[in-house]
């Protein structure tokens, strides 16, 4: 009889260093051309251990961005929504213009051709994430710092999506530092509508 | 000698057959399951003349989307930006959803990973697109309909970024009937702003 592997159990430096061997080798080579056993050979791991706790790249690239990224982008909250997001934001752009951008990149790719990819991707990393940005988006409303008349979550995808487009189409820069003016723009239309003078 | 192969005696019917069988077969069996031979097999020509005249899959997907959507998506400009963007960003929508979406989903994954990929999708639909959309806002911010403050390609970024994330991430239905109320949101903050009202 095989037993179940016992998630409590995993040993937590072999997950890091196999988390750390992900992020590093297709930062440096390209998620299509890193394969589990290269990851493997990097972390000091066995192939059967990897697979036992990670069914596919994807997953060890989608846990490696988790783990990389959970604390550092957390929803902040002073008060003021327009600040939070800024710093936010600017955290994200920062991030994704490094070693997570590059592996992040692979499994968005993966997901075109992979359903099973996008739907992981949604769960573990979109969705969750779009749901707690949501949350401090409707304190704002609450707070009369933005209409209340927009979805929250439709205001997550204007706020986010042109980080990604620049991101995968490579347009423009990334620039942590212009997050500031982009998200005037856009937090203009979000605001309350001021009182119209009277004609 | 090898005779340098002349544009303009391609024959324009086995080229239009070329870039069908592109788009049927990635849309059947998704970009990355799909080869040149195929290509050439579906399309009745010889892989020699396909590569004479692409020299990848990624440039035969691109002619491909290009050829497809080329007159379906122009700018149209009667006079009123919003009615004229529900317009255009309604039809890209609607095709985003069919066998081009497909493709056009392989390309940018493809992109991903090969940046002559990534260059050639800039030069030959991001890029000019880009550019004749810029054009129809730069006659709407002359005409006072839009913030004359805000760089029109980043009005650009801010109108379709929202189509692709949707594309890619799959978060939630691209649906053309739900245009208007999105680029009502980004107009609203796109527009010059009201005189505020004496406190």
């Amino acid at each position: 009889m095989v037993p179940t592997p016992n998630p409590e159990r995993r040993n937590e430096r072999s997950r890091r260093a196999t988390l750390a061997a992900t992020i590093e080798l297709i930062a440096a080579r390209g998620y299509g051309k890193v394969t589990i056993e290269a990851i493997a050979t990097q972390a000091g791991a066995s192939k059967q251990t990897i697979y036992r706790w990670w069914p596919s790249k994807a997953a060890l690239a989608l846990e490696a961005i988790n783990d990389y990224i959970g604390e550092a982008i957390d929803f902040p909250d002073t008060g003021d929504i327009t600040t939070d997001l800024t710093t936010q934001i600017s955290e994200v752009t920062d991030l994704l213009t490094g070693p997570i951008g590059t592996v992040f990149r692979g499994v968005i790719a993966d997901a075109q051709s992979d359903p099973s990819v996008g739907a992981a991707l949604r769960e573990t990393i979109i969705e969750p994430r779009t749901r707690l940005c949501e949350a401090r988006l409707a304190a704002a409303v609450a707070a009369g710092q933005l209409r209340a008349d927009v979805p929250t979550r439709v205001m997550v995808e204007m706020l986010y999506s042109v980080v990604y487009y620049r991101l995968l189409f490579g347009t423009d820069e990334l620039d942590p530092r212009k997050t500031p003016a982009f998200l005037e723009y856009v937090f203009t239309g979000l605001r309350p509508l001021p009182p119209r003078a009277e004609p």
